[in-house]
């Protein structure tokens, strides 16, 4: 599975596993790393001991890291904390790259930006981005409107044009080895996997809720500002996040208005936590990708990386003679 | 090209142009069919002139014919009229496909249902489809709002549980020949293509509507219920349409309420009708798909089904190695 992305990283295998926040730690990226491909962990809104304690986890596997963009701007001292450890990569999502690109770059890691659109794409790569992940809106978590089909190749045409030595992953809805072929098909190089890797047990990520992820398939998920409601999480404009319609969220979405009310808040942002510490997700929301009805195991990340390459050979292999 | 699709139907390529209502007249199909794909006329809300008029304009092609299920449903008897015609596929969307199932494979035509979600291919299948279209939300027109990069292989994965016989094409976002791969690898046996086919000379579609969706790239359309608002369609409760964000999209997107007081909904409705017949995107709302971002010029539609053949072989020659 030889591409661009293989090449440049020195790696096996075009898949990187995506850092999701405070749920892809140490042992998940060191597992994908292991497996061939590159992991990240997930700084999200920036910690500095959880940071600390899953470089640590990683032990000395070639990893990267990735953070929220607004959120690290509002602690940059986290961006040092993480090049201390001479990650292979920082991936920033969502809010302005350039004040932070010129001291990634420096620092010998590279750059990977997260766009939704192709705007954004441009802006990536006018701050000196070496990869784009343009992240569709099936993705769990956070994102926009965008759907991987179109915004892969039309963000790949961007970068034929302007950057052609710029690499691109595909985001949102890769979960299987189907997902890396046609991810490869429409002009990305690699493939950023999320939902998929989530349902293992080195993801920090309750077994309740990998449970309730198992169990559904992907008409059952929706994007909502629910989340970030109920945990008074401000987000730029236009950003929700995807999550399980179901339990908490199936409750209060359609009805934010209610949620928001202070005592109501109050009680509800409690449950929210309350949730996720006790891993129930009828108590908290289960932030999915539309990829969770590819799914119906849990089993360990470096199995997950192998699997997916080994159905994206059989799938190479049984598509039309060229 | 070959996939059990084009050997099923006796065709050379795996694409089907779009029964996009009143807009796929008899000329656009016969194109279709003529390059080696299967054109679909789009009979829409059903119009008895109209479709009598386009099923001549095709001559002796063998095309379909595609409707819109729940308005069928109010004037059934155009069904009995396209089957005069002896369609080789009669596509179906949005409704309920029993009531006219039996009719349709009695006549000798292929049953072809266009469905959203997972929930939706199940009772398709049970309704007998000869093939199911598995429609994500980056398709101009009408739709929900899975992905076509999630729901293709999700809706492949239930058919090889359940109707293993039952072809499968992918809709939504299918804008060229990198994405004809994808679909196949993402488990369809072929592709419905729309956007790409609005754009030629024998589409029904206005010059100056084709002018501002070659304008625009992928991240300026919109799903919304403007239009139909706009024109007074009632659809069932979910369904949105996917348009330019432009013009009177752009002006009424988000003010839906105001549009449907009375007064203005009047002088609105007559609007939207005046632009549709002066070809102006100003007054009138675009209806096209994610896919216009890797859209760049208006052919002929046999020389747009060639392309994407000559360029998904290109695809498939770019792959890794199996």
């Amino acid at each position: 599975m030889d591409t661009r992305f293989t090449r440049q990283f020195g790696i096996q295998l075009p898949i990187v596993g995506a850092p999701m926040g405070k749920v892809a730690g140490g042992r998940l990226a060191a597992a994908v790393s292991a497996a061939g491909g590159l992991g990240l962990i997930g700084g999200g809104y920036g910690e500095a001991d959880w940071l600390e304690r899953e470089f640590a986890a990683a032990g000395d596997a070639r990893i990267g890291v990735g953070f929220i963009t607004w959120s690290l701007a509002k602690q940059p001292q986290l961006l040092e904390q993480a090049l201390a450890h001479r990650p292979a990569a920082v991936m920033l999502s969502f809010g302005e790259v350039a004040p932070f690109a010129p001291r990634i770059r420096e620092a010998g890691a590279r750059l990977i930006c997260q766009v939704q659109t192709v705007a954004m794409a441009r802006e990536a790569l006018a701050a000196g981005a070496d990869v784009l992940v343009a992240q569709g809106s099936e993705a769990g978590g956070h994102g926009l409107q965008r759907a991987t089909f179109t915004l892969v190749p039309e963000v790949a045409d961007l970068i034929a044009r302007e950057a052609p030595d710029t690499l691109l992953l595909a985001a949102g809805g890769v979960a299987d080895g189907r997902g890396l072929v046609a991810a490869l098909a429409l002009g990305a190089d690699g493939v950023l996997v999320g939902t998929r890797l989530l349902m293992s047990p080195e993801a920090l990520f309750p077994p309740g809720l990998q449970a309730a992820a198992r169990a559904a398939d992907g008409d059952l998920t929706v994007r909502s500002t629910v989340p970030d409601l109920a945990r008074r999480y401000v987000w730029p404009p236009g950003f929700t996040a995807r999550i399980l319609h179901t339990g908490y969220a199936a409750e209060w979405h359609g009805r934010e208005q209610e949620l928001v009310e202070p005592p109501v808040l109050a009680r509800e942002e409690a449950r929210y936590w309350r949730g996720v510490a006790e891993g129930n997700p009828q108590d908290t929301c289960v932030m999915v990708g539309e990829g969770v009805g590819l799914i119906d195991d849990v089993a360990p990340a470096a199995e997950l990386v192998r699997r997916m390459a080994a159905q994206a050979r059989e799938c190479l292999s049984a598509l039309p003679r060229r």
